[in-house]
């Protein structure tokens, strides 16, 4: 068991206002590093897996920054290349109770929408790799990164690595029509997908599914990831389902279909103190779980427990450690004081 | 429509620890400036009005930076007189949980109290206005600046500018009888007053309406509005109500009587990151859409939405976008991320 | 009436990390002082009353610092020895929602646990003085605390001064059977016993009492303290009965045996700003009223009011005036705003 | 006299480590808003005149917030259109004695670079205007800006607007060759030109003029401003010297040549607080007089001064009063504090 | 010998904006507590002295945080008489380099004005005291103030205390005119009086000495010095004499008259990291070396490298200890590091 | 060339007051993580060599907190045992002008202390190396790890690794005649020896060599490197020569013999931002450039460089880049902006 893991993905400056104030308020920027798959790299890294993070950045002391703050998590670095004028950059003004989190993105023409895949050695990047893990939003940044997914899921294959995608639509960077036509050749042959497209509905008329405060409708979702896994020969599909009561109070549950069952976590509820990242932590409990060959209830209450406690902690990713989760896992959620 | 709207008060320096320490134990203070009516007024100004602040401060470099903070959210400054000795200013530790917020006044013989009314030209500063504000705290800051208000609403009246009050009791700063018999000649031909007097009360009984957990009752207010509006002419009389369950989480819900109906907004419940300025965000709420002929229901609608959400926003004034507030007023009260 | 109330123990330096941070996140800790009775003094300091705390502390200026936050609160630092090598710390991770807060000890060997009992004259400190409170964590640091506790005990004896002693049994620094063996002996004679143990229970089966949700089991509590008097000539055993809903949310309510009956308090429920601290400052309270000739049913109101707003203030000490606390005892929880 | 003076640029995002730290050691970046002709503007609006800023900026928070600082120190904003997708920015990393400072640009179409000059109304925006103030910076973001200033040159002169042309030679925007090219065009018939080009060596040999321990060689510069005159019809050319002994430790000098005779100011000597904007301080010190009809030798000595204390002013705007910088230009440096 | 040490004055609240910002630019400001005799009496009680601060203050948790810093320190506050309605404050903008620091007064009403002398029981203060301080600042705040001290002065004298005086000329608090003739009628009798007034120059001609850059006039000291002792029968003159170079760079040496020869320190030169206070330290350091017995020209050289020492520490008062103090004395001014 | 190089030594968590604040006034410490040879490793490690850290650490979150520190910068973290009780602790109060810098250690009895050689393969950590480092410090820790030193020397011998000592003797930690002792039989052999034993003297009258405002005493330096050379076969002595004119200015030269020649580096002077670390930077200097075959005196002016630039850092280490130490062994100091 070699537990190493390759993502590929972009990582940004993510800049945030200090405590509760609006970006018109400030003075003065939290600075933190992430991006899909980089947060799910970095959860890896804690956890103690072989976490490397494959991705292009310029040659300068903020991508440098960025670059220092996976490796303090464990990510390996050796495979970014430094190239590209650019790093991706977002703002984010946080919310809290009736007022919503803001997410303005400044990432257009960043490093990796520059990239060149033979740049790129994926047969050396995958020798002895059990995982790689991507998502739809490198997909969305452009024809570059397309060949570079392209490229690195055919190297995967060629080396006996299981994929994973997290599908991440995002509808500020494309539409879903763009975004299901990029998406579907990747979906074949993977191994687990997070989130779900339904393939039964006109896309014209696809809406996020609405979740809160509804009872979960178990026959939608079977009926759904049924169809994604008889299409495209998945092996799991997962995803959690949230539901939001204020900005700073939701709740969390997670479900996943392996052919047969449609397996449910435990529901989760807490406050929040930064809503990024929940997804991505998500997406790296399902993996650490899974390469540890743990049965699929196990992995899916542990992903949906880390994307929870993910709302605790600051930044873009997961630094809980693997006995923290558990803790919520086993249903220790009263937060009485460890001393 | 010039909507040239002009405020008349002080602004004070606002002192409040970092956090949620206690004065006892701040080494720092985080400076805000606002008052009543200035507050109105940046809000007023952030939304697009032509804002006008009338004032006295004095000259350093104190009161500057109180200007320039108002210039900021588009006040405009040139009324304001340079004379006097001192910045009023006031200490505000703000609590949470079961510990009160609690403010302590140093504005005694701050400049705006040694105004002399004849610095002001008001029929300068009411050509093409649209709507003059005040609130009974100008008021109670000394005859100068009672006679500053007269000599103001006088030159209103003259220049056919719409008028509004918020009647602000605040004990700490003069007995009701003084308030009562102060603010009683200013009510008449008031376009819009805020918070209400009940004219059949001995003024010694008096005691702040107790909302919290008790169901609105329609019928007092509709006999204390009536008479106000009968005694004074008064277009519009409305108020907020506010419940208190603790220093951090509070409800509010508005109505305003036309001298038909008695209006009703949504209630709002909400956790409380700055607990000032609601009441000033709910008088620039209804003038903002008084100012462009919105219905009274519509107005109080917003003005409440103003209200609820100022209090996720840090400072005196409510820095939100009229999205924001529409979001709020359209039900969207979840939180989701925008991104 | 003197009010020289004198408390015997350690303060340490506790780094925390600002905001919501985890240790591994944090640039910098916010320092307080704090310690079990040493929290109790600065209450009962801060309250007005003549504390002295007797302690030991090395010679260099991080323990000057502690000095001075004692002194700051009125806390008396003359009976304070200054030798030894270090200052005991500890960093408290403060946890939120679902993420419990965490303490990591690293007290070994501080210089209190080389003190000589002779360094300290008890005739001299305790001359003049009403009330001794010490605390089980005290004897935890070993055979030096527990020889100046037993010859402080003995001087109090000797000064007619009443005796308190909070149990707080702490597993991180000693087993159970080590606690009972160390305490037992100086429960004979106590005026006031915070806490209980259960001598009817084989202590290998001892398990902290789960209180949350569950109803008060009066006769428990009744047979269990009953014991406690008729064992050691307690003449009050008094006690907060905690529940945890999270990291961020509990709740308080306190009992107390006075050989004839259960006292119990309101039940107080809150958010959480700083979880340290609260079980001292129910001493305190305690303390406080009673030292005052308050009866029991009056001071177990006092000190649990005390307690809950405790985790509304930030650091290890309750910095609340007695009025902020009344005004909780007299039912004002709403946290409206004074002003 | 208006007063009123125009300055067109881009304003930009600036981004930099707290106190003296390297960004590869921030976890928090200080926010302020700058850009040559930007911060020309601010010293104007701060010193009382009617100071106009003209840009383009996107529709967004942060573009809001240097609105927002713009407006603060009295620059009007209602020219700058709201158009284009994101903000110029840049990092600066403060130097201190051995260590240089650094600027990372992460400018790169940003809204200015697709300014359409159709959506300025420059005869509006001249109308009862002065003067007329840009810099080669602009002229080196792209073909739409050297649009944007030919447009507002031309409606300059229309209006008998007098014009300042700061010429900002910036080697990492483009080449020296294209600079000069594009500058050479917009020197005919300015007022004011501050730097200066050698018409009379050949570009390829160009290199900056190092002063550091240098006696000033008049001659050199008289010929060069001698040159310009002649071939542009340049009333005044103008620069300041500097002199960099460290990160932390400079000096400045400052010349200027009317045709007849090279003005030289007093020599000044100061630590650095902030390194930024001080050629764009020497700018609006020139305007500031010269718009007032001063001699050019006293505004030579009001610009150097201005640019001197602008190194001890954080940010990249010049904030010190007229007041502050006279008693410089008076030979006050002693720094005795003013109480 | 019993080093109990009264001083009598005002402690106010200080606001300075953090790092190096102007007050324009700041949204926080640092808090420190001071006023000369309060300084003076912070450094005594540091420094181990039974240091008695007298003065008066209103009752709320501003006011509180002051004593309470005053306490943390070993400054007794038993006699401060909680009486008034405001805490005297000012604005310190710290300058550096060419740009001068700058205060701002506001603290005009402050409670100590309205002090009545009969609240203070002055021959319980004095009770075994050896000095008593003062300075002219104190004299400035009014009629109720120079009473106080009157009383103060009295009760010293009838109880044998030494009495030192800090003349502290300030001319924005009043004219010279008022000063002197306030300030004569307690110079009788001194035995220390910091600062000097020339009883031979016409009032009006007053200038203060300009020092900087001058070798040190002996004779005119001797002569001024010699008067005062004559005229006043004062046992010691002595004063600082400052070298501005910029805001940042000062140098102080200071000299002492004896009756017969002119004691003169050694010349200590500095950066400055805080200019106020140095003065208080001054006579703080006097006081310290006197009331020890010590020769007059020790305690000159340590007054003035406490004095400038203190440049080096932020806040009002001097924190160092002893050892620092006469490790400057010693020579030792290389700031190698002690490790 | 492998560029494997292999540090061990203890690594400690900093404590130090922010801005210039003394330990008594701070309310907060920014947190660092150093210690000698760790500098010494994440210099290397930052400047691209693989450098691999030895070490014991407990098992808590704040040792973990120091590996991500170390990882940040490529330093490799897999041979630190994660065994013992605490971390290694001190304060450093940042001293300036007049007032020196200070340490307080609290490092007794850290993780390192209780080292047991077994637990580490020292022929696994050197295999393919280059380099081993330690210094005199690590030896002064306790017997532990002397024979932790021991085995890795005879591991590093084995495996033809060249060794490097700092001799860096501090007396707060041990005796000069206990330092010798220990160091004595480390000398034999080492490829590089920093600092200087003058064999000659008798060891009673040692005292650290006092190099401000003197000239070099060449034949001096000499003299007791030709006797280390000859007694211990080492290749190269060097050390750095400083000059303390104030906590906050200071120069270094630095000097190597390599058995025929003194080699000297240029003097540079320089203000001081963090006085910590400029001898581990050294150290750094003269590894990475003999590690790449450089010649001694290319090694010895980039080494000198380093440790200059140092002090212009804030923390520990030295995490200026290849580029920015060899601009001023260039002799690029002026500290022109880079843009």
């Amino acid at each position: 068991m070699t537990n190493k893991i390759v993502t590929l993905g972009e990582i940004m400056v993510r800049l945030s206002p200090p405590e509760n104030k609006l970006i018109t308020q400030c003075e003065s920027f939290k600075v933190n590093y992430g991006g899909a798959e980089a947060n799910t790299a970095v959860m890896l890294g804690n956890l103690g897996m072989k976490s490397y993070f494959v991705s292009q950045l310029p040659n300068n002391s903020v991508a440098e920054s960025s670059m220092n703050y996976l490796r303090s998590h464990g990510v390996n670095t050796d495979y970014i290349v430094k190239k590209g004028k650019r790093m991706g950059l977002y703002y984010y003004e946080k919310g809290n109770s009736l007022r919503p989190s803001r997410v303005i993105y400044d990432r257009a023409d960043s490093s990796i929408t520059e990239a060149d895949y033979k740049d790129f050695d994926f047969d050396e990047i995958f020798k002895g790799a059990q995982w790689f893990h991507f998502s739809g939003i490198t997909l969305a940044l452009g024809e570059n990164c397309r060949k570079l997914v392209k490229e690195a899921v055919e190297a995967a294959k060629r080396n006996n690595v299981k994929i994973s995608i997290d599908l991440n639509y995002r509808k500020q960077l494309w539409s879903y029509d763009d975004f299901l036509e990029a998406v579907t050749p990747f979906l074949r042959d993977a191994y687990l997908v997070i989130g779900w497209v339904d393939l039964d509905v006109n896309l014209k008329d696809y809406k996020p599914y609405d979740f809160t405060s509804k009872a979960l409708e178990e026959e939608y979702f079977i009926r759904v990831m049924k169809a994604m896994q008889h299409n495209f020969n998945i092996k799991y599909a997962a995803t959690t389902l949230r539901e939001n009561f204020s900005s700073s109070h939701n709740a969390l549950r997670a479900i996943a279909y392996d052919g047969n069952k449609l397996h449910k976590s435990n529901r989760l509820e807490f406050n929040i103190l930064d809503r990024v990242g929940a997804g991505d932590s998500f997406a790296a409990g399902m993996i650490y779980k899974l390469v540890q060959s743990s049965e699929i209830q196990e992995a899916l209450e542990f992903a949906n427990a880390a994307a929870a406690i993910k709302h605790t902690i600051e930044g873009d990713a997961n630094l809980a450690s693997c006995q923290d989760i558990m803790e919520i896992v086993n249903g220790n959620t009263s937060g009485a004081v460890k001393r």
